[in-house]
């Protein structure tokens, strides 16, 4: 973490490739370790009883307090929102967040804005959360709370691993109860089922060839995948200097349907549950405009819609919907890497980024 | 609104350009004549004191939506969120929304996911408001309180005023107390602001020229304008099927800015005001980075920052920046139209668009 240079790698790619292949281990590691840690915090949130949960994150992580908004929506039955932290960094507003849940998803816990962020919604009434992989960094010691998401030190710049033990980590928090109830079984099925997933290495090949051209791409899901939709853009942004857009499912409908034709790829994500049949419509559609199409995941249902397209596939047997997330996002990753790599491009390298980017 | 079929105008654009040039008028009009409706309106949610906003809309709407967002945050200082409406809609969750206010953005009200959500809400506990240019529609029929935006029938595919006029009518319900008090001379003035700022067309064809050959372009903002660069992007995805894409200023520091290169346009809003200062260190970022650069509004400082930019100019002079986002996209909506124009792409008739989209 906090290391800026990172071009020093022997192998383009090699260090985001490495981070990549540790996930099954850092996951099950995380579910195992941590749970009761996590059970802890849980019980003491839970006793609060809130009304209100508020997330706050930049980049990577954003689409990690994305999926913990569903999780707050649909498991906790509580409104939620995403902080703009500009409005207490830039407008200096201090609000009464009395009985709030502020939650801040951090890999590095070094982005001066979340701190401040925290701080003001501590001295504001809220309950803080830190959710990091840096339990040293100021984040976690501004925030009353810390979850450690364990994914060892993360040196790429595109974040991978980190992500997924976010990821998991929210679902401990805030999934369904009984998510941290048993912890070995669960947390091996849902490394192996990982592991099976990165095994796909011959779609993902195949997508990236079929896309070593191409300057522009969407993305889309619905529900808890939608996060996959926005990170799987960012990372290929980051990587491959696609100018990669996602979009809800139902949003896409709403206009930008306009610019998709023949010559647009859109890669969908539609795992078995409620959110990869809420995107059989926009299949149908996107299917009807000749969309280059890649479903994530791959239903009958979807298949169906779109009986052309193209899948790379995601192991969710026995995975409950809310966490395919961790498993949609792998393929996608290995995505990112490989095209960067087609294009001649080192995915560990990326012009203009730094690790920790400081914003006010 | 609802009817699918414009390709019947005359003239390419007729129908979206007729519309944009209205703005003045709608906007004095609804300032001058909805002010004690809205300020009766206010005065109930006020005595309700909400603990939590809930904002739901899609399209255009939600960023009308993500402006309001702000205003609750900064001028209501009440913890604020933008609802996922396939929580309620998709995994069927009923939260208890007691003291939250739920209020939901749509030009025609018609959208079914929408009108379902706010149900939800209001069965929920929550006190609903409609936003809409509908006052007969089905969302309107749903909620307890309608704000009336009275753009007046739209028939342009590609939302224009009926935006602009849900910001000031979210700008009186939740702005600044004194917004909604006096009313003749503000409403003049801002009408005024409008009329001058659309006077640009130079600095707007001179943007649409040079952009003829992009296919990819990059809003950014911060602050209350950060609606303005993702309804930007929006409408120059529909009207010119531009892979346009949105960015807080903040964000766009945390990874997207490695695919800006000296081929990539950034349209960036800086207008004065906290928003617009903010934008200081973004703005120096892409001009080392050689960004094509636009600035909308365009501050000395904003020029300081980038001097090779190039500038579409916004009168904002007397209007507070809270209003700033109803005038700054103006120049923008232009642009989506006179791009589309030199592209040989009719803005009324999209494709793959209807006014009204279907999302369940």
């Amino acid at each position: 973490m906090g290391t800026a240079g990172t071009a020093g790698a022997v192998r383009p790619g090699a260090i985001m490739s490495a981070e990549i292949d540790q996930q099954p281990e850092v996951l099950g590691r995380l579910w195992a370790e941590q749970a009761p840690e996590l059970r802890r915090i849980r019980a003491e949130l839970d006793r609060r009883r809130h009304r209100f949960v508020l997330l706050a994150a930049r980049g990577t992580s954003d689409h990690a307090a994305l999926y913990a908004k569903y999780l707050v929506e649909v498991c906790q039955a509580l409104p939620a929102g995403l902080v703009s932290p500009s409005t207490s960094t830039i407008y200096g507003v201090r609000p009464d967040l009395s009985g709030v849940l502020h939650i801040s998803v951090s890999q590095s816990g070094g982005s001066p804005d979340l701190v401040d962020s925290l701080k003001a919604a501590r001295s504001c009434g809220a309950t803080t959360v830190a959710v990091t992989n840096n339990v040293d960094s100021e984040l976690a010691r501004a925030a009353e709370f810390v979850v450690d998401v364990r994914a060892g030190t993360e040196r790429a710049v595109a974040a991978t691993k980190s992500y997924t033990a976010q990821l998991l980590a929210l679902y401990l928090l805030l999934g369904p109860e009984h998510g941290v109830a048993d912890t070995g079984s669960d947390a091996a099925r849902l490394a192996e089922a990982a592991h099976a997933t990165l095994q796909g290495m011959d779609a993902v090949a195949a997508t990236a060839a079929r896309y070593r051209f191409a300057n522009r791409l969407v993305t889309t899901a619905r529900g808890y995948s939608y996060a996959t939709a926005r990170e799987a853009a960012l990372k290929l942004m980051e990587t491959s200097y696609l100018g990669a857009q996602a979009f809800s499912g139902a949003d896409l409908l709403h206009g930008p349907m306009a610019m998709i034709d023949g010559e647009t790829p859109v890669i969908a994500v539609a795992t078995p549950g409620r959110g990869g049949t809420a995107m059989t419509p926009v299949l149908q559609t996107l299917y009807e405009r000749k969309a280059d199409l890649v479903i994530v995941g791959g239903t009958d249902e979807a298949l169906a819609a779109a009986p052309t397209a193209s899948v790379l596939p995601v192991r969710t047997e026995g995975i409950p919907e809310e966490l395919h997330p961790v498993l949609d996002i792998l393929p996608l990753q290995q995505l990112a890497l490989r095209l960067a790599l087609e294009r001649g491009v080192d995915p560990d390298a990326p012009r203009g980024l730094r690790k920790v980017t400081e914003t006010w």
